[in-house]
């Protein structure tokens, strides 16, 4: 990932994204070695600018109104080997690392783990940490 | 994929999803072998029963304002195997057999062609098939 000084407003590709009306693109998180779809979450452009330079996935948290600087509790950061766009430029495909294997904050792996069979959707997947070991007892 | 009747207002599992403020989830679709992101869409709770009942996807397109059978035209229909639910209850993934080996209107396998490299979107996968022989000339 080419580190660059470049600002938000002078990056042109940048510009060829189509925002959506909020500012913001979807941007999904694939492992890059076993393909496995991590997790979907919202980036505006200067999560994405960050992502690009720091080579991390930062996203833009909805909810929380900030960016999301993803492992930054749980330390399951998400080491971006490649940034993709799709041919309507209004979705981001991330290849990435995703550190202590798991980015979902139920501590499974992927955030896609139920499956929707018989007519309701069913957990599938194994939980790998307990998400109080992961973010700590509240 | 089990066949069912049920209508949209009363499958309980479509009552889970957290739709938009316009009524819509984002579906990922993926390739159930290889892995491959083919494409992001749509769906309204119509398009996401309609695929869960027929085993094919069918999307919601926002610029036509209708359902949207993919391969209706070009025949490059996504046979649908696996419907998942993220932990958020608002992204969709399909694993998907692709008819035809193409996900995407230009012609390439995936709509997530272009790779960010030196601050400039480059195309770095090949186009499969002429998008004119696909859909016919203008």
């Amino acid at each position: 990932m080419q580190k660059t000084n470049a600002t938000v407003s002078s990056a042109d590709w940048l510009n060829e994204i189509r925002w959506n009306q909020d500012g913001l693109i979807p941007a999904i998180a694939q492992d890059a070695e076993s393909g496995d779809i991590l997790m979907m979450a919202w980036m505006n452009a200067e999560s994405l600018q960050l992502t690009a330079t720091e080579g991390q996935a930062i996203y833009w948290s909805r909810s929380r109104g900030k960016l999301w600087r993803k492992g930054e509790t749980s330390g399951h950061q998400q080491v971006v080997h490649e940034i993709r766009l799709d041919c309507d430029e209004d979705v981001i495909l991330l290849k990435v690392k995703q550190k202590g294997g798991m980015a979902c904050h139920t501590g499974r792996k992927s955030c896609f783990y139920r499956k929707l069979e018989d007519g309701q959707w069913q957990s599938v997947d194994p939980v790998l940490k307990d998400p109080e070991e992961i973010y700590g007892q509240k």
